[in-house]
């Protein structure tokens, strides 16, 4: 399958928007000053490490569909980064993943403290709905305010929380694919549906587009998740830069130890193509979106 | 002085408010539900959980001076007190303050666990977001972005969470008052603030409303520091249901060390007439607000 179409635009737009949103991340997160210095230094050095930026470059590209002001749509972008960063200070805490490496560096309660993590998480989250919410990012309060009320939705407690919930949960519980892709399209795939559909709210797009957008973002947040899941089993910790293996050590179900390696990747394969199928009136416009599930089924890290 | 103004309404006022601010936390928050449901009974746990209610309190009776619809104001009440107690979650923590007991009842992660602490907070945090946010909160989208936008401010890493931060150093630092009342002012001070002026963007009140309510939200928010940390030297676990002396143990300077008892509580009568003074405008219309200085310099927990 990845021999039929071209993926060679896919990395030149990726490090596009990721520079587009370090410049973006630098300007919105406060610069470390004062007694309190410590917390925001802790959140640049997770802000700061290195990440994708797959998020952003979903907002950017579907915001083009509809001629945001691409200024408009980097603040949102660093919104949801900011957020997804916080998710993973969290994550890897002692009473969570108990992580200490993270993009091949030390996870920030490693670098930092206990304390100082909890702390940035919190700022992080925070900031998130700070930047959504200033005139900055739209004339229309109404828009401002939408973006607010859906980031809330897909993050908190019946969004990627929850997610993490039952993931915390798994390797206690004889889980089925059924509350595999439920755990799944919560705790990644919520995010990646309101990434693809913030696009359409900044531009005050009709309900059909945040649906379709949404709908291709649920196919593409679980290739995203599958491959994950395969690179952890499959990979090494030299190319991921995290830790492998973990989820088998934890005893946790993934699509992959359900269905098998081969039995996932096909899967992956069917839900990229139903993705592309979704964004076909799009294509022209965003050829990006189009290539990225492609484009995740062959990542190495 | 507290001889010369009856302080007879309080009680039933804040008992008043008390009652409808519970009923709304029971509508906002969730119900537990599904594979995820261990983390809305612990954000239930938390928020109910016998406080005072005092921030929301603020909350109504600023929105009263505006004729703002009460439940809009229970709502943006409801969205503080959220936000106040995942900020006590998450500073319970073992690798906070550590402490066992809050208000005579085991701390979140001590009636759950650690790492549903942590997530039960990061939920709290992100669901204050989404009631300001829902269009249930206001019919203006400008009014709900504006209350997010100031929430966001003054909770974030220039707010509630910096003042935190200071605090988690102040054990190791030789502070003096002016670093104390800093840490103060943003660590409780920043979310009374914040409950004041609600009730004025809820109003669409003009800057000079705002500004004057924040005014005295500043030294309110002080007296009540300084009477808590009264009560630190003075009380009993008894009396306050939570753990005492622990600033002084900690070697944390406060005003009270730093002042003495008897400085201490002059400063706060001080400020507390200051606040007062600050209201005179308001005094017939809302005496509640005018008579909770005094009210706090008073209180045995």
């Amino acid at each position: 399958m990845t021999a039929q179409l071209p993926t060679s635009i896919l990395p030149q737009a990726l490090a596009a928007s990721s520079k587009i949103m370090d410049a973006t991340l630098e300007q919105v997160l406060p610069k470390p000053h004062g007694l309190h210095a410590r917390v925001h230094e802790a959140m640049r050095y997770a802000t700061f490490a290195g990440g994708k930026r797959l998020r952003p470059f979903l907002v950017l590209n579907s915001a083009r569909l509809f001629n945001v002001d691409p200024d408009r749509a980097a603040r949102v972008g660093a919104a949801i980064e900011v957020l997804h960063t916080y998710s993973l200070v969290h994550d890897d805490l002692p009473c969570m993943d108990d992580d200490d490496l993270r993009r091949g560096r030390p996870t920030t309660h490693i670098a930092f403290d206990e304390m100082t993590a909890v702390l940035a998480g919190d700022a992080l989250l925070t900031i998130a709905f700070e930047i959504l919410a200033h005139p900055a990012t739209h004339d229309s309060g109404e828009v401002r305010a939408a973006l607010c009320l859906r980031l809330a939705e897909a993050a908190g407690s019946n969004g990627m929380i929850g997610g993490q919930m039952i993931d915390m949960q798994a390797a206690q519980s004889s889980f089925g694919s059924d509350e595999v892709v439920l755990l799944q399209r919560l705790k990644t795939g919520q995010l990646f549906e309101f990434s693809c559909e913030a696009g359409a709210i900044l531009g005050q797009a009709g309900s059909e587009h945040r649906d379709r957008l949404r709908s291709y973002a649920r196919d593409m947040g679980l290739v995203f998740q599958i491959t994950d899941d395969l690179l952890d089993v499959t990979s090494t910790a030299e190319k991921t830069g995290k830790a492998v293996g973990k989820d088998k050590d934890a005893g946790k179900a993934t699509l992959v130890s359900l269905m098998g390696v081969e039995g996932a990747r096909a899967e992956a394969e069917k839900l990229a193509r139903r993705a592309i199928a979704t964004l076909k009136p799009y294509h022209n416009a965003v050829p990006e979106l189009c290539e990225l599930p492609l484009f995740l089924l062959d990542r190495e890290s």
